[in-house]
């Protein structure tokens, strides 16, 4: 199961890893623990999905910003592992959904990112998640996903 | 120290362990290490404390949603490692109370789920926690708790 | 490179660790690992920053509370691990701001925290970040840091 083939039968390709925003890592890696920073929706350098689900986005807006996200994640992953051959699998996915007040679907829309990391990463994939629905999120984004990963360091 | 006697003591029992919401596992066991997914007040199936605390709930509702949550993730660690014989210890407790603005006593509420989880593990059932306090969380829960423990693996 | 010696060039002191709000361990050391409770801007056993950045707060003091908030964050490492030699380095860092409606510059803020740590610790100060911006905080504070570093356990 080669992801990299995967991505490409979804009709995806890996963009290039987002850089930080701030002073810190894209990725660490430590103790056979990999821990990317928060992943956002970008898509060519900008933010692609604003603002909130529920009011100025759909559900289904926000399926596809989840899935944007983690192709972030995925690119995240093959920079700083030169590739998947080292990763594991997955283990933990955060997915945090700015949401109007009273919308409270947040699993329906995450599981565009478990979807995606699923379809191309296979049994790897799998991972836990717990979802959160906060007022608004850094940049306005509408997604935003926090992952830890088991590898191979070597 | 026997964890189900001192459920049994405390007048609980372990309820079947929740189902995921959506594309991902309820836990994963890497390295040491358990992950859990969210977990809820759910009671027999369904939410049992939907609102924020300060508005819709007292502070005793959300130590009790608090408490309740907790025994899920009891029933969770239960499920996957087959007893509590090799559970090391609990390491982190992250706990999420949907708050209504100028509500600000979210440690008091998360002591529901703290105090469970050490009467029930005893000196295994010790945790670093942090306290969060959004505007709501999905399903219109009124608390969500993230956990991660150390197990041996076999 | 001394940590301590770092912080009297900044013209700071380590405080006093910072007591857990409720019924938790400030700090767990568990296989490699030290996880650490929430960590707030408290200055002598006050919070100094309460409110929301975009509101009550600019972004230069939300920027500084990072800073505070992460002086904690050095203090409990030292008090747990006795010091700085066993820390091997930090590993993640989530930031939490109280943000007004409108108001979407976490990133700035946090490298309030992210600053101090490097120019504390060097490169063993080094982290992955995930920002967030919830529209309160535990005790009305204003930036919440949640910690995990890699040390040697002796």
């Amino acid at each position: 199961m080669d992801p990299l083939l995967n991505l490409r039968e979804l009709g995806l390709t890996l963009p290039a890893a987002p850089r930080p925003a701030g002073n810190y890592a894209a990725a660490v890696l430590s103790g056979g623990w990999l821990h990317l920073s928060g992943q956002f929706p970008f898509l060519d350098g900008r933010l692609a999905y604003t603002g909130r689900v529920g009011a100025e986005l759909t559900e289904q807006d926000g399926y596809q910003a989840a899935r944007l996200a983690a192709l972030n994640v995925l690119a995240q992953i093959h920079a700083v592992m030169g590739g998947f051959d080292r990763l594991e699998r997955l283990v933990r996915v955060e997915g945090h959904v700015a949401a109007a007040p009273g919308w409270f679907g947040a699993p329906k829309v995450l599981d565009g990112a478990s979807d995606l990391l699923v379809q191309v990463l296979g049994p790897r994939g799998g991972h836990v998640r717990s979802a959160f629905t906060p007022a608004s999120l850094p940049l306005n984004s509408a997604v935003e996903l926090v992952v830890i990963a088991a590898v191979r360091e070597s």
